[in-house]
């Protein structure tokens, strides 16, 4: 049988090493690459060498960023009472998406989790702590995702913070916006009767 | 409001140059990207270069190798009696997994597409002409695919290739194996019928 030549089979390869890419879809992939504009591929190439070797985390903060410290940390304009602490950067980039929050931001680099014995001193909870020392932080908003590992977090962390007397707030859960009623799930449902508000 | 850093910026501009990958799947991409061992990621980026520099379509049967001619025209043991047509690359590898096909191939790079323009000049059919002439071919297997523009294909070649004394033929079409009667489309279920044997 006559094999893929090799840069195809290497190729093919490296797009499996990908979150949700099986064979089939490398293969097409891998193909489609071979067609594209020979300037794209060298973009795409040197793309991947870059953000592997110019990309650090801020040392404050643990967002991703080419200097450190982060834009956001160095920004003097940017709200200093308010940090918002988030599991990953791109968190982050969907927070300032948003362009609503002015305040700083904390990456944590994960959520305590025994089962995959994850704990404080595995994710970026320490530096979280000495940071409320150092600053001027009145509040700290917890926006870890709203799953279990997430939701131990938020409450780990309140527990650890509120006594310094430092506001700990959680994002709102409830329906997503332009959502069906009839096609959320229960625990969502449940959150956004709890969460009412009066109008 | 911050932007991406730049090198993941422009690797999620890469991303979504690949078919079926949209904004959000490109920056889940990219992130994963960055979270890689640096091996994988430089051998991703070799990869992606080497694909593009290092083949070529071969002169004879217009598949992509990274010998001309390739492995195929040159091996001596193959039928050089049958030619199968396909209509890219992918599709000779398709069938080389079979392992029951053992003659020659033909890539046309396309299909005849009055809605786009393409016709019989603009893919490889000169070429194939011109190899029924020179070699000792008994037959031709026609394997564009399934589609409008496959059928039409394989009709303007069986036109033209049988007042030569060449065998023309088309693959079998019918239902997938393992495949539900319930689920075939009608066309298929009509060539399956068609196309039926005696037990």
């Amino acid at each position: 049988m006559m094999q893929y030549p090799e840069p195809i089979a290497k190729l093919i390869e490296s797009f499996m090493k990908l979150p949700g890419i099986g064979q089939k879809t490398a293969t097409r992939l891998a193909f489609f690459t071979i067609d594209m504009r020979e300037e794209d591929v060298n973009a795409f190439a040197k793309a991947l060498l870059s953000a592997k070797r110019d990309l650090h985390f801020c040392s404050i903060c643990g967002n991703l960023t080419e200097d450190d410290p982060c834009e956001i940390c160095r920004d003097k304009t940017r709200d200093r009472s308010m940090i918002l602490v988030v599991e990953e950067p791109k968190d982050v980039m969907a927070m300032e998406k948003m362009r609503e929050y002015h305040g700083l931001y904390h990456v944590l680099h994960g959520v305590l989790s025994p089962m995959e014995g994850t704990g404080p001193e595995d994710i970026n909870i320490p530096s979280l702590i000495a940071r409320l020392h150092d600053e001027e932080v009145k509040e700290v908003i917890i926006a870890t995702n709203a799953t279990t590992e997430g939701e131990a977090t938020a409450i780990y962390l309140s527990r650890l913070i509120k006594p310094a007397g430092i506001k700990v707030t959680r994002l709102a859960h409830g329906l997503a916006v332009g959502s069906d009623i009839e096609y959320a799930d229960e625990v969502t449902l449940l959150k956004a009767v709890e969460g009412r508000r009066e109008l």
